[in-house]
């Protein structure tokens, strides 16, 4: 919702899966639309629509308005979150994909063809074996990688470049994997079988007087598991098989951009919204802020020749999801409104224009209020949170309750001696902490008037008979 | 905008007059409406409409919700929003009051007779002196008592209450007066004037070292004006006629009340947005937070048989103005949301049910973007911004690029020496900070779940079949 929004967790509020984005918030689609390019999404959003706040404000569902708005202001070509498991409970997810219609067609049979087939490999002896269980992450998915979930949502993506080759739009392609169930497509599944692959970042060293938080996500399943060799060994092949395929594909896409002529209009960004921890610092999952879960991808290809420049190199600066709608409102030639939009402008830097550092300190948010660590910790959800705040060389989180966490990126790269309780360090805490407030303490929520209407507004009311302390 | 919402300044967002308060907030309307009570508007609120959110989710501008929305929540019996001056560049509000009408009707003739009868004095030649020039403070307004804003307030809420006398209600009875301009009607202008009046709380030693943004302030116009002996001894009379003539204008709406039959039936609060500086400090009006600014009264009369044992009594309670609409809320049997709301209910301390504090500290903000200082300070709108943590103890204001301010209420109750720069404080000023971090980093906009609703989904992701780090 950051990436959609271009503001901070604490500033949208839709902290977690399932927390709708409340309905005042103005999303990409909106930006976008203001520059003339309708904004479609292809893919996964995990959006949660604010029906009562829609309904508060007087529209019918129904009304194209209230569409939008139930929509993430996304126009749907197709909307694929994931996939849909079904549990004891129900199904996770009751929106039906064109993806379960697709493989059914191909004669993928059966109620839920993307989890018994794209999502599930098979024993010995043809039995189901389902990808949530990572003993079976090293056998091939039971689909063919041409019908898989990357292939069929890139396959959607052409189909969006074909019909809408004559307007200009934003994309919003976003694939589902790699993710968990890890489970690939032959032949990716083996292509980093046997290989040689970085052991796991972690020492012993950090289960030693832990902080409270991170004991509580070294706790849970997922890290338990990925604790053990032989699952990462498991695993870990299969992700970057996952990884591989998704750059085939995008390969496949930009290639198709080129013969399309589209490839040179078009400004491709590729990120992530998290990173896995696939057993670093014996954990799974994404949850907390080390690097290998805060510091994703991002990879900007800008067609303008004014990024000739920067064309290829890298950038060491503390960039923040929320810079790209400032960063896509600037390359189609507008500007933003730093009263609603919290990030920066990312052109500077791919026009080698910048004259200073992006920001001083990168800010991460986390709300484990409905996470599993929140039952261990009997967490009350107003005091579930966690922030980050990392400058070039330090990285400091703060939680509710607990004491701080403190890494020393220069002299501790691997982030493995958590400094946060060791008083020699107690002025670059209280600095780092310092910084935090000031963040916090700003402006987020003044959405309505611009900081220049606000500075035109000086000195005026006198001038319309407010004669204030006259004698 | 927090007494109308029940959220800080900073979750909410319209913290200065003009900055329309964004659509998707709930309003005190929203709240009683779900109570099953109509929400009315006798007076004065400064609310300005959200027109772009209200037209960006789809709503009419004259359809009922978006009514409604442009009237910040409130159904409209009268609304008046002060006096509407008039200078070289315009009328100061465009809003036409039935006040105005009333006031020709009876004689008092020309374009802005509020101006010139009711906020105007006469001098010994018959000349109308404007009460905008404090120097005339000690005249009596040309408009008769009975016809004063004042009179006419109550006069239309006794009309808004015989005319719904049959439904419950909530009426939100603004009063304009105590107020600039310093002018009052005979007899209040001279009630209080020859008498012996408590002096200023000042001295000269707020003016050496002083914080550089209380500086500012001491250094504008209304500052100056107040500084000086023979200003305060002619508004101070004045000001406290005015709050005499109030209060008799109440007696006679709660005798009104009594007759009617609705007193003992009615939750009375009576409070104010702010004090006045009256040159206390070396100020003028109330932008800064010594006590006379930010120490607002505060009465409630609960009729509630319950409130026997506390009536009469005073507390000491740390008490923000975002604690009524749940005080309402409690009051009318229902319960409060508290991911939505910010404060406490007082119900506790009405009924002496209270068991612990209300809050360890409260919290006042201030943006002084618009304000006269900051031109003199050449403020950024996104810096220009001040916090008060208070508690029983301590008053403590954070600055953004200056030092903070401290005052020990113990020992300097009248808050004459800031001991924001004594390094002999250091350790409560980093205590004071912290609550204040503690604070900015609540969940203020995570509005579309309640707690106990993240709560219940705890755990719950497996049931419908998302199985993570099984092995």
């Amino acid at each position: 919702m950051s990436f959609y929004t271009g503001r901070y967790s604490q500033s949208h509020g839709a902290t977690w899966n399932g927390i709708p984005l409340k309905a005042g918030e103005l999303t990409l689609g909106d930006f976008m639309r203001k520059q003339g390019l309708a904004t479609w999404l292809v893919g996964k959003t995990h959006f949660y629509p604010d029906l009562s706040g829609i309904k508060r404000m007087g529209n019918g569902l129904d009304s194209p308005t209230g569409q939008l708005l139930q929509q993430c202001g996304f126009q749907i070509f197709d909307q694929m979150e994931g996939l849909y498991p079904e549990g004891p409970k129900g199904r996770y997810n009751p929106l039906k994909s064109t993806y379960e219609k697709y493989l059914n067609d191909l004669g993928y049979s059966g109620q839920n063809p993307w989890n018994d087939w794209a999502n599930s490999a098979e024993g010995e002896n043809g039995e189901v074996l389902e990808g949530w269980y990572m003993q079976h992450a090293h056998r091939p998915a039971r689909v063919a990688e041409e019908h898989s979930e990357t292939a069929y949502t890139t396959f959607r993506a052409l189909e969006f470049l074909i019909q809408h080759s004559q307007s200009p739009w934003c994309l919003h392609l976003s694939y589902i994997k790699p993710h968990w169930p890890y489970i690939a497509p032959s032949p990716y599944h083996q292509l980093f079988r046997d290989l040689e692959l970085p052991s796991a970042t972690r020492s012993e060293n950090e289960l030693k007087n832990p902080h409270p938080i991170y004991e509580a996500f070294t706790k849970i399943r997922v890290s338990r598991a990925f604790s053990k060799k032989e699952v990462r060994d498991r695993v870990l092949p299969t992700y970057l098989g996952l990884v591989k395929q998704l750059d085939d594909h995008l390969g496949r896409l930009f290639q198709f951009m080129k013969d399309q002529g589209s490839f040179d209009q078009t400004l491709i960004v590729f990120t992530s919204d998290h990173g896995d921890y696939l057993g670093d610092h014996w954990l799974g999952e994404k949850d907390w802020f080390h690097e290998p879960s805060v510091k994703i991808p991002l990879i900007i290809r800008d067609p303008s020749s004014l990024a000739n420049s920067s064309r290829g190199s890298r950038s060491k600066e503390l960039v923040e999801s929320i810079d790209l709608i400032p960063t896509f409102i600037e390359a189609l030639g507008g500007s933003f409104s730093d009263h609603i939009l919290e990030g920066q402008s990312l052109k500077p830097f791919l026009h080698s224009e910048a004259t200073k550092p992006i920001r001083e300190c990168a800010i991460s948010e986390y709300d484990y209020s409905v996470a599993p660590i929140s039952l261990l910790l009997n967490a009350d959800p107003k005091k579930a949170r966690i922030y980050m705040v990392a400058t070039q060389r330090w990285k400091y989180i703060y939680t509710v309750g607990y004491r701080p966490v403190l890494f020393d990126l220069q002299e501790d790269p691997m982030e493995l001696n958590d400094l946060g309780d060791d008083v020699g360090y107690s002025k670059i805490k209280s600095e780092l902490n310092d910084q935090l407030l000031e963040w916090s303490l700003r402006h987020s929520q003044r959405i309505t008037k611009s900081d220049s209407e606000l500075i035109s507004r000086r000195g005026c009311s006198e001038g319309l008979g407010i004669r204030i302390g006259f004698w």
